[in-house]
């Protein structure tokens, strides 16, 4: 592994709510990454933006503008879980650089991007593995971001078998 | 690398007359495989199958035994021509066990049947990175086969700048 023992590279890993992300750091942790790399980790998570609500909804619902913050901070709460999960795995690995990176979008120009600026060598991501229709309907991340980025792409599907515990919405 | 240390992952490399082939089996060995690894690399090439031709075109071009003999070599030199070239990339890690793989068929169902039947560890292929208009006429290897094997796989783009000798069909 030359280049590993070398100069380190740049990891953009892709981690979300969904175990299957959690799974793919793992497997990344344990497959490309060694003991005595320089690699630098780059956790990228894409938080939702958020959404500008009417002040009343077709039930006559009221958006206030405490919900709204709520709804926010909600996020804000997801995406630390998330991350927090993320930093936890790497902590077999002390001497990796591990970098956070919290971006608000669409988590298909979010990853493509965070790539992109980074000149990433290598770019990480699970895979929800949707069946045909939901999959044509919904577009799939890691098929966008296998066709746009410019550098190599590991996607790493969750075996039936196994699990690794994510962070469980409440 | 604990699991490289350990037993050894089976890595399926699917190879082809591209150098982007090449260039992904080129960059698994550098970034993936290290020197001291017990992992075996299985480089599957998927030969187009034999075609059955009429005994005249509509040209009236006569299709000869001779020819169709031809053809079948023509085919069986090429396999040969790519897997010298995959071969001779693996000098470099001579701990490593190489076995070779051709089969005739479709590459997509080669390719993930080879996987399956190997229960792989990790699934390793270049892209041809064709535009938007070409893909959606061809499809696309590496996104059938993303979609279809149960294991990690590892998409190498090759990059604009870079590029490596391949197998120039002559």
């Amino acid at each position: 592994m030359a280049e590993t023992e070398g100069k380190g590279r740049r990891i953009v890993v892709a981690v979300d709510e969904g175990e299957e992300s959690l799974y793919a750091l793992s497997w990344c942790l344990q497959n490309v990454v060694s003991q005595n790399s320089k690699d630098t980790l780059i956790l990228v998570y894409a938080k939702p933006p958020s959404t500008v609500y009417p002040a009343m909804d077709g039930t006559g619902y009221l958006f206030s503008a405490d919900i709204i913050a709520s709804m926010e901070k909600y996020r804000r709460d997801v995406a630390a879980c998330v991350m927090e999960n993320a930093i936890r795995l790497c902590k077999d690995l002390p001497n990796i650089k591990v970098e956070k990176k919290v971006e608000n979008g669409d988590p298909r120009e979010v990853i493509c991007d965070t790539v992109e600026k980074l000149a990433a060598d290598l770019l990480v991501m699970g895979t929800h593995g949707y069946g045909l229709i939901k999959r044509a309907f919904l577009g799939s991340v890691s098929n966008y971001c296998a066709q746009n980025v410019n550098c190599p792409i590991l996607i790493v599907k969750i075996p039936k078998s196994e699990g690794v515990s994510g962070c469980k919405r409440s």
